[in-house]
């Protein structure tokens, strides 16, 4: 008698590099092997002001979230670098995904720079290139990405993959 | 002949002192006089996850604005303290009133905490103390405030009387 086992269900992951000037986003399904639904970035022009730039921000990626059936999203944890004010901001972009995860029942997982690095190119201090290299073998479709914002968006993928990973093997990762 | 003119619109001014445990908030109109229509805090459950916490003062805040029918909103700016994470999570909330700013297109007004402090006591240097007192003698039926929130309170009642003051007389600040 051969068993019937229910399929998991799909896995919708968001990953975004989140920036006012230059946000990376990917979005990543697994079903029988894992597919790039989406991957780019969106510009946000300095003319606007900062209130506006939010504003399209959480109206760009709820249209993703609803447009893809997203259910999980992915971040990388942010450090304080030389500029304390881009840090404070970066934090607006970070609130309104974390209200995207509340609004639309989303998991939210944060992962280290460091260790997204160490994920895709088993390297923790991979170079950007290096990132968008091996991903960009893994999905030889990406080349059509414009070379200028390339490393925007495959950060957002390499974080995205981590998302889908963490949440295939989330028992095993937590003991490790 | 009697001039008739149009009153000038009623400016509601909703001043902001967030933080992920205790946020302070005062909203004050200016009709005759400046009147306090509301003054308190919220708290957040430290049991919550960030994300909860996110959504719940989103959902505050868009019902205060909704019913009290807000036009301004008025912040600190925020300064990197001891704890680079705190000041990173400030962001989120702030990011959450720059979206309701945007989504009911109202203004939003930062101010430095010595500016108010300056604008409400007389002294940049004044301590939350000297700001509480001074607030309490401004409007007396503050008194009602628990004594353990009111200085995030009256800090927040602090920086909406500086978004009202703003309004009225914006050409002659920008100008000193």
């Amino acid at each position: 008698m051969n068993q019937v086992t229910a399929p998991a269900p799909m896995q919708i992951v968001l990953g975004v590099d989140p920036g006012f000037s230059v946000t990376g986003f990917a979005l990543v399904a697994k079903a029988q092997r894992i597919t790039v639904l989406d991957c780019g970035y969106l510009k946000m022009s300095a003319q606007k002001t900062l209130v506006q730039r939010t504003g399209q921000f959480y109206a760009f990626f709820s249209q993703k979230i609803i447009d893809h059936q997203v259910t999980h999203i992915a971040l990388e944890t942010s450090f304080l670098g030389k500029n304390a004010q881009t840090f404070l901001k970066l934090g607006y972009l970070r609130g309104i995904l974390y209200l995207l995860a509340e609004q639309h029942q989303l998991e939210l997982s944060e992962f280290a720079p460091r260790e997204v690095k160490l994920a895709v190119t088993g390297s923790g201090g991979a170079s950007k290139d290096q990132v968008a290299d091996m991903m960009q073998r893994l999905f030889p479709t990406l080349s059509s990405l414009p070379m200028v914002e390339r490393a925007d968006a495959t950060d957002a993928l390499a974080v995205a993959l981590c998302g889908l990973w963490n949440q295939q093997s989330y028992l095993q990762r937590i003991q490790r």
